[in-house]
């Protein structure tokens, strides 16, 4: 997967400094999250690693960054018109946040069977719920009225330079804290924290080796990868909820040109990385944040004695249903 | 609880130069512990709330500050003969691992119904578990008879100077990083960590206002404050496991001269912290660091818009069992 041809279906449009730059931009509204280490998790896989802890990031993901880049990119015409997305994850919150933090107007599509607890998170930074059917199809139909009726711009959860930026200001300050990184983990879903991981860590150090982790029930970005075409996900069946998306045009040519290798990691592996991070490193994650731990667990890739970052994605859970209670 | 008239039980032996003096000997081996905040907490008691994370301290418990300078401080014959203790808790694993950073050995005292991860805790560290019955008669004889056999120095869990002084470290990190405090709280057991607190908090800062916090129903410190004496803790009952020991001597002494208030918490409040601090600052903690915030959320003190440091004193709890779960 380390295919450096140019690909015929996106040209990537930004680098370090694209990045940089979205750092200088955020860096007033997000959380510099600490990084973290346990010597037990350190032994369990025979290789020193860093955590970056963006379960401790505003709203508990990641998400913010990109979010909030985008919503800063915009100019003030296009911000007094608000901004809309479709998300029943993360990335809804985040843009909410995002447009209170810059006091405009946030319309989020979610499917009518969305979870409460994301809803209540919606609402809670202000943004107004749309509510659709659950299909691709009448999810794009929404968002696109929402634009029509109100001239809202679409901030995609991932497959948009801005918010590919702001996701790579996570390794960006990785980086800065830990230089001598060998190896660098994100989990991967539609790509984007792993587009912006691998830009901004090949950018700052090009020797540095960048892995995508997915989990084995939503493999869609392992198997584009190997076959060159992105194959979208139909029927995802993960616990790591965060992670059950198909990769866009822009993410695929990124990771196609950028990123060293995707992994697949059992869903057994991912409950059991979770409870150890959990138990080892004292953090609340989400079973998405589980998969690069889990990745190491299942020995897919060779770190031994390495240095390896590790982005903790988020921290967004149902602490009355955990994965290993029955 | 603001006696200032000097106690006739013990003289207060150490001070703010103490604490700097075990900080400077033991900060090589222990953690900075980061200091976070959740806006989604400031709202619940309105105030703002920064909270210092010693559940991210090696050993996952404030309890490596204490027992790392009582080692450290040892003589190098002292320390060839090691060091003993009782502990059926977080200072058992915390003293054998100082010991090993030292090179020494550790004894504890354990009473032969000692959670099972408790006794791995210890032998992970290298130490030497002697078990006894679980009485306070039984724990001493056991301790006595290690130090006759073995030449070993005994580190109370609390009452002890050395202890107190590293503990007070954690307040020293939470006051240089958030110097502008108006109000700290700590959670009290044998009030080790909230003599320690005490003493570096009004040396710094003597202004501040330094409040225990304690679960109703292991509440002999504030019976002992109010009654001017030591009421030792007969019969806890409280899921805070790390509160249910009775004050030393040294411990009352401070409290009496040091500490602005003592005040309890429901059984029910710290179950609503404990979750609340999982849900919204994305931390694992054990029931006895939410007893503070359980305390706010009584307003059993009023901290409207002031500045609050709260200790969060451990990480250490069975994720296989919650307390909001049936």
């Amino acid at each position: 997967m380390n295919a450096r041809a140019p690909t015929s279906l996106s040209e990537i449009k930004i680098d370090l400094a694209t990045i940089r730059a979205a750092h200088a931009r955020i860096r007033p509204h997000i959380h510099r999250t600490p990084v973290l280490s346990s010597p037990a998790l350190d032994d369990t896989v025979d290789a020193r690693l860093f955590f970056k802890c963006e379960n401790l990031q505003r709203v508990a993901a990641f998400k913010a960054r990109g979010a909030c880049n985008a919503v800063l990119s915009l100019s003030a015409a296009e911000a007094g018109q608000g901004v809309v997305t479709h998300s029943s994850g993360n990335h809804g919150a985040a843009l909410a946040w995002a447009a209170r933090s810059r006091g405009i107007r946030a319309w989020i599509v979610m499917p009518s069977n969305a979870a409460q607890v994301k809803q209540d998170a919606v609402n809670g930074f202000g943004g107004t719920i749309r509510f659709c059917e659950p299909t691709v199809a009448a999810r794009e139909a929404a968002c696109a009225a929402v634009e029509s009726e109100t001239g809202a711009t679409l901030v995609h959860p991932y497959n948009d330079w801005r918010v590919i930026a702001g996701q790579g200001t996570a390794a960006l300050e990785l980086l800065e804290d830990e230089p001598e990184l060998d190896v660098i983990i994100a989990p991967v879903g539609g790509g984007g924290l792993l587009s912006g991981t691998a830009i901004a860590a090949k950018g700052l150090r090009p020797s540095i080796k960048v892995y995508g982790a997915e989990p084995a029930g939503a493999d869609d970005a392992y198997r584009s990868l190997h076959e060159g075409r992105i194959i979208p996900q139909t029927d995802p069946h993960t616990i790591a909820d965060g992670l059950r998306s198909s990769l866009g045009d822009k993410t695929f040519a990124v990771l196609r040109s950028t990123v060293d290798q995707v992994e697949i990691a059992s869903e057994e592996a991912i409950v059991r990385a979770m409870r150890l991070l959990w138990e080892k490193l004292k953090m609340i994650v989400e079973p998405s944040s589980a998969v690069p731990l889990a990745m190491l667990l299942e020995r897919k890739i060779s770190v031994n004695k390495l240095r390896v970052g590790i982005i903790l994605s988020g921290g967004n859970v149902d602490l009355g249903h955990l994965p290993w209670q029955t």
